[in-house]
């Protein structure tokens, strides 16, 4: 039970990170949306705001590394421009089903809190590494150079950060479907 | 005298936005920062925080502007690889000079405020509008189909969002560069 309330808050975090970045995330209403009693904050979390923030970014990391691995593992003949509209795909979904309410918690993190909170900054690049590795590596195993691979990795996350980001601003998916499909032909060997 | 107070509260809410967000900018420290007195905010901004972060999305969009157009009427021979390049280098410079301290205030207002305040999230959309037009524009002037250039500029900018998330998380200009390199030949015709 203690653990189910400690998953809940890091969960939770992620999604008020999403909505409002990481200042705009305040303990009391975490932990209550959360469900958790507010008095097991400082048992779950000693280090603060700032640990329960690096918690749900690594979340974050594994995750969206989590449905490229799932594409890697479960396409029946995976391919580079798969992946890439399978990652796409979940975002133009999730961005959405949310009407567009919740944005990437990384980018969020980094825009409010990189300058300062040296381990937030920390944090949210590591949790950007752990995104981008599935892609790169499943560009590897589908024959790309490592260099092209770690690349055009790149790319893919920049273009989707920033295309998220436009489609909320305009509160259409139409940007994120431009940056996917002008994008393609990158990845076309 | 009350022109200039009143212009400096709002170049100083831009740095505040890059530095640390919407929520993260506080009125006092933004008025002391820009060396008006207190008392006079609510005289230039009877609409408060939202009339002042407003016009500083507003006074981002077209200093962006202004840069793409500056490309473009001053270049000798202008290019869309030109264009792009100036862009990039110019956040490429301003993130080094800055200690990749200040990022993207249009991206910075849509991660925290997308969802929290309609007039914000109206203003950072016009202000990518004001930001993508004279690229649009220029890559029209450069023959490209009207259709091409209204997609690019949209993967430009998202491409140039995202990478300037990617540079500060990174503390490093090298993802920045690289969205630069790989993005080139979908500008060349």
């Amino acid at each position: 039970m203690e653990r189910t309330h400690r998953e809940r808050v890091v969960i939770t975090a992620v999604h008020h990170l999403r909505a409002r970045g990481v200042t705009g995330t305040g303990l009391r209403p975490l932990v209550a949306d959360a469900g958790a009693p507010w008095g097991s904050f400082a048992h779950y979390f000693p280090g603060g705001k700032d640990q329960v923030v690096c918690e749900a970014l690594d979340w974050a990391g594994a995750f969206a590394a989590s449905i490229v691995t799932r594409y890697v593992e479960t396409a029946r003949r995976p391919t580079a421009l798969g992946l890439w509209h399978a990652v796409v795909t979940w975002w133009v979904d999730d961005l959405t089903r949310h009407n567009f309410a919740l944005g990437c918690p990384v980018a969020a993190a980094i825009a409010d809190s990189a300058e300062g909170s040296e381990p937030i900054r920390s944090a949210a690049a590591a949790a950007m590494q752990t995104w981008r590795a599935p892609i790169r590596d499943g560009l590897v195993g589908l024959s790309f150079t490592r260099r092209d691979a770690d690349e055009l990795s790149t790319v893919l996350l920049a273009g989707l950060a920033g295309g998220i980001i436009l489609a909320r601003a305009e509160r259409n998916v139409a940007p994120l479907r431009v940056v996917e499909r002008r994008l393609r032909p990158l990845l076309v060997r």
